[in-house]
């Protein structure tokens, strides 16, 4: 893999990223993860190097897992966050990533609710920007710990048949999983409300379902999605209930899909909602599996985006 | 000590830690103090591991303490706080933990309003917990600084008459105090309201007092407890100046203790209220160093369960 | 320089700094900036020390700045916000600088709403203090770094005009500018409405202007302050639209001042406002590069103040 480099290169989807990017980083996390369960997870190659973690939306799984990632590697990482930030002050968000950017910053790690803001930034401001969600759009580590959680339980993505269940229409995760599992040769489907999964979703590769028993049948892989309790009170939506009962994951539907099927939410879980407990914590879960590989993932993109190379040099 | 170890295991309270467990915690804590009063207080056996601070209620201090104490043994440490943070997401506590012990983390310091929460942790999942205050139940980093700082003054807790004075049903420090003390042979005795002080307290190996002169006659030790506002505004409860007039400590009622009597409090303080100020700054007063105290303490803690040993490697 | 220290010192402001100081923190400052613009900016002359950033008061540039520069510098950084501490528990600002003096800080940057409150500290506790603004007072880092900007682009301080616009009344950037650059040897004028800049501050030795055009004319340096937005409510000050368009800096007004005049604002700016787009990022603005000065420049007052040295240590 000698000639793929991400080096100095922004992340700010999984739309304009190769397969052969995508292996790379998925072949670096795999030595990354070895450091993540060493009794020694300081690996300081980003000695010297400072990451801001922007979060303009709350967060505290993506967050923490970025900040331990960019410490575990021995970067300067400072947290900003709306709250106790001058960020009220009415300055324009272009000055902001400016201010940040001058500060010798090496990557800003970047969450915001509007959709294109880190591709705003790449235009605003020269450090590597990292996309940790932007709106309904993407959010490829997750995305990509996503593809990295099933290569641990299969040998290849290619051909299986990996079901995204919720909330899609406003889900940034559903939209970079297909983008990166398409490109990795998976069969995706999705399935979920008619106001959740539009029927245009198909001209991204993938099928469409309305009925979650049909879309589960025989698949390899289920990822459920969080449903947003503060979405689903709209009229247009499926109350609680409903969706538990018509759209909600639980053991009766996954006996539908395969026996080795493997279960995925990306978190934080609305339990009894789009998940039963019993699925959620089941052997066929690997939900919290997914969370260090998380810390793996995002070690291997600062790693390969500020410090470059392809992971050749790393002891494990 | 060659015997004892904390190594791996968790400080849920001060209730199932043995006398010589604590002897270890005060005996290494010694040699931590000279680190934070040298010039160069990194001492790196910490280093390569991970440390959540998880405070589900707002503190500077004990917060403050406990990553100065990770860093200072360089570990990482990072910041979990509710505001700014998934959890109002309505995410469980459970997997809020889950999330966070899958990062890598090596010891979850946890402060939460539900007592018990520390110990619920340690059956979800398998970083080391610190307790650093559950409702009130325990505290037991600030009983331990307690005796830290009457072990600097005086040769031995054994048979000195300690009283802790304020409102001890409601307070964490209280209890571990209780704990701790008595198994060091110390002659606890404690003062405050009736609706602050209840009889059964006796059955826990100390003396009930409602009399403060009473209580603080002959007195080696006075801990004086923080007052809560929020608490003392019920009709359950003096108000504040009959606190102040009948239960608060002043020079008047110091006159009573020993003349060598040490007056500690846990802070921060409500200067007027439950202590006078005339008593807080005086030579009798210890309350800084208890600060001080508290970051050796938390180094003694978090060394001895991550890292293990006795101590005897440390250089001072 | 030899004969010059500032080891052990607090940075209060620029009133009680003699030039030779401010030339020693400017000399070592460049070297810093040399840092903040390498590959590896980690220079770990304060590893072993700590630094408490205490921020009583929103801010996201210059805590940001600070923290970088203390841990660029290697030093243990935390950080303290009213949001999620206990400083709402009512306990008073001497005894929360006690408790984070007593954790064996070595240095408290504190931010705070009251004039005075870092001289305060100095009495009341040990560490060093760094002012990082105080009210209306002082905010030396940011007159430093001011200075730092100007002599990127001149050779010298002495005798040029220096305009400073807008409420220099509310201003500690103002105040802090005017000690330094007329201690410097500038020739230092400010402008702006006649409630916002009294004909007292003729007093400090500068020229006072209440016309623009006036003040601009030949101006070698424009540094153009932050508008309040809040306090541009109140009836005594012109409306946001009249303060732009007769005390706004745009092209029109700049043409008065030098050619090759300099335009600074310390952010964040409100565009359009006291300052049109097209000044800010036109070729004569340095508004961004002041941000990374700023960051070379409190790397400077760190070292020079807790580690101390006149900076020939330095690589660079």
């Amino acid at each position: 893999m000698g000639q793929v480099s991400l080096h100095g290169k922004h992340l700010l989807g999984l739309q304009n990223v190769s397969a052969e990017e995508i292996r790379l980083i998925l072949d670096v996390a795999k030595k990354m993860k070895k450091v993540v369960l060493s009794d020694d997870k300081k690996m300081p190659f980003l000695k010297g190097k400072s990451i801001v973690n922007l979060f303009m939306e709350p967060s505290t799984r993506t967050r923490s897992s970025f900040e331990l990632a960019g410490k575990y590697l021995g970067a300067d990482v400072i947290n900003i966050t709306p709250s106790g930030s001058s960020m009220g002050k009415g300055e324009s968000f272009r000055d902001t990533l400016l201010t940040l950017a001058y500060m010798g910053t090496d990557a800003i790690v970047m969450r915001h609710s509007a959709e294109g803001a880190p591709l705003y930034a790449t235009k605003a401001v020269d450090p590597i920007i990292i996309n940790a969600g932007d709106g309904a759009h993407e959010h490829p580590t997750q995305a990509l710990l996503d593809m990295y959680s099933i290569l641990e339980k299969k040998e290849s993505i290619e051909g299986l048949k990996i079901v995204i269940l919720g909330d899609i229409m406003h889900s940034r995760v559903a939209r970079s999983s297909i983008y990166g599992l398409t490109k990795m040769g998976a069969d995706v489907h999705l399935a979920g409300p008619r106001t959740m999964v539009y029927p245009e979703f198909a001209k991204m590769g993938v099928t469409v379902h309305h009925d979650v028993r049909e879309a589960v049948a025989d698949a390899d892989v289920v990822n459920v999605l969080r449903i947003q309790l503060e979405r689903i009170h709209s009229a247009l939506y499926p109350t609680n209930r409903e969706y538990a009962r018509i759209f909600g994951i639980n053991q009766d539907v996954l006996k539908l899909a395969k026996d080795d099927v493997m279960v995925m939410h990306p978190g934080p879980m609305n339990r009894g909602l789009e998940i039963a407990p019993d699925v959620a914590y089941s052997d066929q879960s690997v939900i919290q599996e997914q969370v260090r590989n998380g810390v793996a993932i995002r070690m291997a993109v600062l790693y390969l985006t500020i410090h470059g190379g392809d992971g050749s040099e790393l002891a494990y």
